[in-house]
């Protein structure tokens, strides 16, 4: 598996003020022949000056440079106009390795790549207990096992991203609203990743890291403004907003669980179960059992079978399924009326039913309740790799900063 | 009444490519003086110097081209350090002038600021009817009004900002869903627009400039991710993240009339009549005396008259006040579940009413809806002039750029 080189966030660089010293100036050179070595994967010093806007010798420098650190390295050379040869350059894949991992609900996924984006090593687990040590050590045995397949060690690793339920509090270190990571919410407890792999890491949310995944691997490419929609055990949103992630102000933004749609108030409705939202409640997995249940039902064991039932044509299985498409449809129509998306990307295992049983009649139901024409609709393409794939991309991203910052660091 | 200079939204400047000639260089260099003196107010060589990083002759020459072209002026000296003294310049305010529109739906609001943002003259009338040709004909004539005013002709204005209901298609030149301006839906007919005051124009949903001016003047400054929220006549919402207004892909974001809150499926329950969003229909001024009048308040006329007899009491007042509290509570749910502002600002006849009847027992409400801590929400303290504030500061930050291009081509 390849993924081209993804391009997250850019980073800034900071040219006000009176920084602007030679060894700046050096960097934002190297940085500039760096980028465009990676967006054009072989390139020539005169292609890189006209790129750059750089002048010859001073590409020649940043060449030498980020050669002797090890980032780039020469692969041969081109024929020339005039006959002269010049020669080509290309990343050095091995300069970085990104630790990108899912952990799901009761699986865990992982994946190594070098830093041009090639997976080198891949592995899905079941997750090992929900205690916070068993998961720890869980994913360090992997992240130990995939260095291997690499030929390298864990601490080579130049960052690590994990995505997770909930919401990382950055400011106290507890993994918020992720009830099947019980001890987490802790502060401090999202600290205890920082050992898995490298010296790096990086913590999102699943959901949020999926959106990014949709962005630079799935239908969200070249889409400025779009959502990507979970509903499968749990629901949630992520939004990219012209390209990047909009995450809200206390990063709870997406967290369309608690749209109130559906019937009554839920987060009164279960005393002494958790605080669970009013979207989630009837949309997710277990919420689409119990309505068809409440219907009448009564052998459904899970959300497939009442939509396996409705495609073959139970009755009772079609009503509940009827029901699922308002909830969903009203959910999309307030997410909609709030945020105008050009294209809302279906995911989980409630959203990736197939498009007769759920998008197409959302997408019908949607054109009665949005105020011009509904966005368009479609189910994920990526799957149950969407989050992996995201935390690759970003991971990507800061890992050519990364060892950047580093090589610098070290002169 | 003076505003300070407001800086809308930054424009970029091209520095790609190959593009860098002396003549864009010098561009460059002007806009960074004349922004510096913006910032400012009263500035001096050696301290743009410093500010822009430019060096002294380049700023000098800066400044000659900006005195010459008019945009700035100088103001005196201030002594220097070494008993030498600086001379001190300020942008000119009669370098450009701003004539702002609010387009209400039965009345219009305008005035005209000169370059500094200095309101010179301001008027409120009540609109002349809803036929394009009479709005357009009280619009140019208030246009010369205010002009004659500053001393001034309708061509001397620099740009007009119009703040209209409804959502400006700018492919076709069409104003979408602005039933209360007919005919303004048809191709083209924004162009109408274009003859009133200078020459440039710029056409904007009037809750968006609303929550543009709540940015620059009005509870939202510093704030990273707000939204304006409008119930009154009609309803809307106003998006800003990281400082800039957030519009959707076909400009609908923040309609939220169409949220799915309420009861029923409004959209397809009055046939015959306009269609109308669900949470529209309930919760704005109309929805609020249809539904007192419902629960048996028939001498009710205004929505005001609904808040006034249950702030004295009256029972079945007072039940229709709540249900407006869950309508909103709901909706500001749905709102927050989706974007997590750190703020709500609430504006128009029903957003505004004192706390005690709306915003206080809507915040109440809220932390049961929602998944953590609510958002703050605050009435605005603009008013009814947050629309032409924004439209203000929309044409301020835009006026600065059009001088400076118009000096530049003259040369």
């Amino acid at each position: 598996m390849t993924f081209p080189n993804a391009v997250w966030q850019a980073v800034p660089v900071e040219t006000t003020g009176t920084a602007s010293t030679t060894s700046v100036l050096r960097v934002m050179n190297e940085r500039a022949v760096f980028g465009e070595t990676f967006r054009l994967g072989t390139v020539s010093r005169p292609e890189l000056a006209q790129r750059t806007g750089l002048s010859k010798p001073t590409v020649a420098v940043a060449l030498t440079n980020l050669e002797r650190a090890g980032l780039l390295r020469q692969v041969g050379t081109r024929a020339g106009a005039a006959g002269r040869s010049a020669a080509l350059y290309e990343v050095r894949p091995e300069a970085g390795w990104v630790f990108a991992v899912d952990v799901g609900r009761s699986y865990v996924r992982v994946g190594l790549a070098d830093l041009v984006g090639t997976v080198v090593a891949r592995r899905d687990e079941t997750s090992r207990g929900t205690r916070a040590r068993d998961l720890v050590a869980q994913l360090t045995r992997l992240a130990g096992e995939l260095a291997a397949e690499a030929g390298i060690t864990r601490d080579d690793i130049t960052l690590a991203v994990f995505g997770t339920p909930g919401i990382h509090d950055k400011a106290t270190g507890a993994l918020h609203l992720a009830p099947n990571l019980p001890g987490w919410d802790r502060r401090g407890s999202v600290e205890r990743l920082a050992g898995i792999a490298g010296s790096t890491y990086v913590v999102e949310n699943d959901v949020d890291l999926a959106a990014v995944g949709e962005a630079t691997y799935g239908l969200g490419r070249g889409v400025r403004h779009f959502v990507y929609v979970s509903i499968g055990t749990g629901t949630g949103m992520g939004i990219m907003i012209d390209g990047k992630l909009y995450r809200g102000f206390r990063g709870a933004a997406g967290e369309i669980g608690y749209l109130p749609v559906g019937e009554g108030d839920p987060l009164l409705d279960e005393p002494g179960a958790r605080r669970r939202g009013m979207f989630e409640s009837v949309a997710s997995a277990d919420g689409v059992v119990a309505l068809a249940r409440r219907l009448g039902l009564h052998d459904a064991a899970t959300a497939k079978d009442v939509f396996d039932a409705a495609r073959a044509g139970e009755e009772t299985a079609r009503l509940a399924v009827s029901r699922v498409v308002d909830h969903v449809s009203h959910a999309l129509a307030g997410i909609t009326a709030v945020l105008d998306p050009e294209l809302v990307v279906l995911g989980g295992g409630v959203g990736s039913q197939p498009g007769d049983l759920l998008t197409a009649p959302v997408a019908e139901r949607l054109r009665d309740l949005v105020v011009l024409r509904p966005p368009r609709i479609e189910v994920s393409t990526l799957g149950t790799d969407a989050v992996l794939l995201g935390a690759l991309a970003v991971g990507l991203a800061e890992a050519r900063d990364l060892v950047l910052d580093r090589a610098a660091a070290l002169r």
